[in-house]
């Protein structure tokens, strides 16, 4: 699995379903959600500014498949709460080192809303991980395929100095397959 | 990692949150529960019985690491029925074929009650996995470490014919430190 075969099996729309753990106070979050997936020109005006703008801006940084991710969650914690549904969308930028591992910008973090820097690489088995170090935390999403049109994403959250872990989460993700 | 090193690790008493999905109702399931992980000796009745009545009964199956797993549930969706809280015991017994994988049998299967025998392995960063052919399903487990004491297990289970994936879940474990 490289970068670039992981984005184009990514393409397309997901149906998530999606609990999130915290472990401290032992409390559920469950959130059913769309995630859309897009491909982006590399010579999109918003791949070039999250790249000129990053640590990555010398000339040998070459971007592979960049791509745009738009989600809209509802959660289940106030049904009737209108503000409780969020959404948001993110422009994301590889940047490979080789096939296994490089690095990827985003234009919205995970943990913190600031534009966000990760490394990723791939297990053996085309598992899919990416780390990222914000200002106040540390954190490890994994995603693999389970079929051609399910897929799965967990995420670990700890502490920056690095052995507190805050929460975690895990969704299931499985494509809707429109005419 | 080796299964002797995984088993190790994982022993002791952890509070586990698991959140169910089951995909095509898109229903969430979150159970709070107690895990125990007790090391067995090899010489155990209940280990030399369960190896004896699988077909991995020959002169040449070695035993490495057996231990009784115990876990005692308490379902979020019926919280005044006490008949929604669930426990077992199980006994697992790794037979391995090399450091990285190997064969595990279970005295009570996850996807079904009969007793099961699993294939695992171990991807490059640890990460431990194990594939169950049950009757009717298809059963994959991960089991990774995020920190000494927090771990977290993933499954998907899915029909025999093996594209439809039926279900998956995702526990969060803290160890219990207890003086």
């Amino acid at each position: 699995m490289n970068i670039e075969q992981f984005v184009a099996q990514s393409e397309g729309t997901w149906r998530s379903m999606r609990s999130g753990h915290s472990l401290a106070f032992q409390q559920f979050e469950d959130v059913l959600s769309e995630v859309q997936i897009a491909p982006l020109e590399a010579s999109d005006i918003n791949v070039e500014t999250l790249l000129k703008s990053s640590s990555l801006n010398d000339a040998n940084s070459s971007v592979q498949a960049p791509f745009r991710m738009t989600w809209s969650a509802e959660s289940d914690w106030e049904p009737d709460d209108p503000s409780a549904v969020s959404s948001g969308t993110c422009v994301i930028v590889p940047v490979p080192i080789n096939a296994e591992r490089g690095h990827l910008l985003r234009s919205v973090g995970y943990a913190e809303s600031a534009p966000a820097e990760s490394e990723y690489c791939f297990l053996d088995d085309g598992t899919f991980i990416l780390t990222t170090q914000y200002e106040q935390s540390l954190a490890e999403e994994r995603i693999w395929f389970v079929s051609e049109h399910v897929r799965c994403r967990s995420s670990v959250l700890r502490t920056s100095a690095g052995s507190g872990v805050l929460q975690t989460s895990f969704a299931s993700e499985v494509r809707r397959l429109t005419s």
